[in-house]
């Protein structure tokens, strides 16, 4: 099942993607649960709706049963998937961890720095707390702080939570991802390279804008992560290609160990780290203002894309 | 002014410290606007109040003139000093970004580690962020991970908005300062420790607890910061005495810098990081289990205890 959050006007609206004759349709799962199943308390964002359905997501897809086997009352909002405009899965969720799952990464990034891969990242998955407040949609612009000189993407994997954790083992973190997303993790590796400098990690190198999206896809139909193929491409042209092959832990270990002691609320956003090759300061190139990025997670992700802009001074 | 979050039963009231006949006592705001000022939309939380009402916080400035100037009614829920329980000031806020400001501490924290303190540091007020759920109140049990052998406190104090903030100047940022008050940020040292070396920031090794409080004091009546004499007893010893005068920035010049191109909310926490001298990593001694820790602010800012736990395995 896919899920988003679809931009009308000036609304929000969470849709379920449904599959009608006549081709593929995105459906308002308010509006259907309130037409098709009498539910006049279906939660108007994806963060309301997941707290509320938990991983299992039984209103989506008993609206997105009701859609394939009939017609939908006029009155249910519905868009054409080449039509439709995506705000971010979770426009504001309460919390945004970042992993840094990739040891082609690790090893790429660091060395630029003159580091090795240290000991203890192979003992633990590590992660800083980025801006939750700064996320933007498909489509939408990046807009890096003033006077950046190596503006660059990062290519990650994102896991959204459905249902709160405190303390939570790997089987149950893992239980409680709700669906996964692709995800930019935009870096602005000039002060980037200045702040981590001091110890604290990238804070201000990455604060500004993080793309998520364009929906949210659930662990059963998504099958292996390990199986995607995913692709960068820069103003049409491919800069790389990628797996998740190479990730260090399961997402249930990585969530877990961040848990520990730590309260999770729906909603929560993941990122898995870069992937190996997934970003331009390991292969040695940077963006310019007016580039358009494509992140592509084949069928099961779709394309995220994102142009960059850069702040005047 | 004095504001704070009472606890009452299972209840969390906005009281403002108001001085009367027979001594000075905790007015529940919310309670007094109701009847004082027949202000029936008078926020219930903190961040709520700070948000309507701004930095001049209008609202609480007129209850604690009325009390002042004669009885309340009985309906208006009061606290003695002597009995008052305290939430953390906002028991929920929206973000928590910790600053880096005492050259002093972060020569001494580094050098642990064999490092200078680096050319950036001075360049650059960073931060990191940290969990914004995890606030304790004055009186409450900070819970240590599991096996930590190097448990911490750290004496801060933090700053609090009073106004949304998008990009601001150095003097929007300190005028949207709605008060301060003390933070201990408590630190498990050894995860830190191994979570550092991979070179994304603390996080880890802070997640778990932050005890701030136990009320918030307003800027007119703080007057000036580096005039605060500042201590730590543990069990009632008499660890550091510090002083923020050694800040390397203004409040205001920090915030800015971490809100070039990003929103911050009202309630939000911004912490100064550790003054020099204020944690047992700087004095070579760490805490036990059932240590009773005392951040001592003087008159101004009270007294924030917090109680060491560690999660049994």
């Amino acid at each position: 099942m896919k899920l988003a959050t679809v931009r009308d006007g000036d609304g929000l609206h969470v849709a379920v993607l449904t599959r009608r004759t006549g081709g593929a349709v995105w459906v308002s799962v308010a509006d259907a649960a309130l037409e098709v199943l009498r539910d006049e308390r279906c939660p108007g964002s994806l963060a309301g709706l997941l707290g509320r359905d938990g991983p299992r997501l039984e209103t989506p897809r008993l609206v997105a049963e009701a859609a394939a086997s009939g017609p939908m009352p006029r009155t249910v909002r519905r868009w054409r998937p080449n039509e439709v405009r995506f705000a971010p899965p979770v426009p504001q969720p309460g919390s945004f961890l970042d992993f840094y799952a990739f040891e082609e990464h690790v090893r790429a990034a660091r060395s630029k720095r003159g580091l090795d891969v240290p000991a203890e990242w192979y003992r633990h998955p590590v992660y800083y707390r980025s801006n939750h407040r700064s996320f933007i949609g498909d489509g939408e612009e990046a807009l890096f702080p003033a006077g950046e000189s190596q503006m660059d993407f990062e290519l990650e994997v994102a896991a959204v939570l459905a249902a709160p954790l405190a303390g939570p083992s790997a089987a149950e973190a893992e239980a409680a991802i709700g669906g996964y997303c692709l995800l930019n993790d935009w870096s602005a590796r000039s002060i980037q390279r200045e702040v981590m400098a001091v110890g604290l990690g990238p804070s201000k190198g990455k604060d500004f804008a993080t793309s998520l999206g364009p929906w949210l896809v659930t662990p059963d139909e998504l099958g292996d992560l390990g199986d995607l193929k995913l692709s960068v491409s820069v103003n049409g042209q491919e800069w790389s290609r990628a797996t998740l092959a190479g990730m260090q832990w399961r997402w249930g270990e990585m969530i877990s160990f961040a848990g520990e002691g730590v309260r999770f609320e729906p909603g929560d956003i993941f990122g898995s780290g870069t992937v190996g090759g997934g970003c331009g300061l390991e292969l040695g190139r940077f963006l310019s203002p007016g580039d358009v990025v494509e992140l592509d997670g084949g069928a099961p992700l779709g394309k995220l894309v994102g142009t960059v802009r850069r702040r005047e001074v």
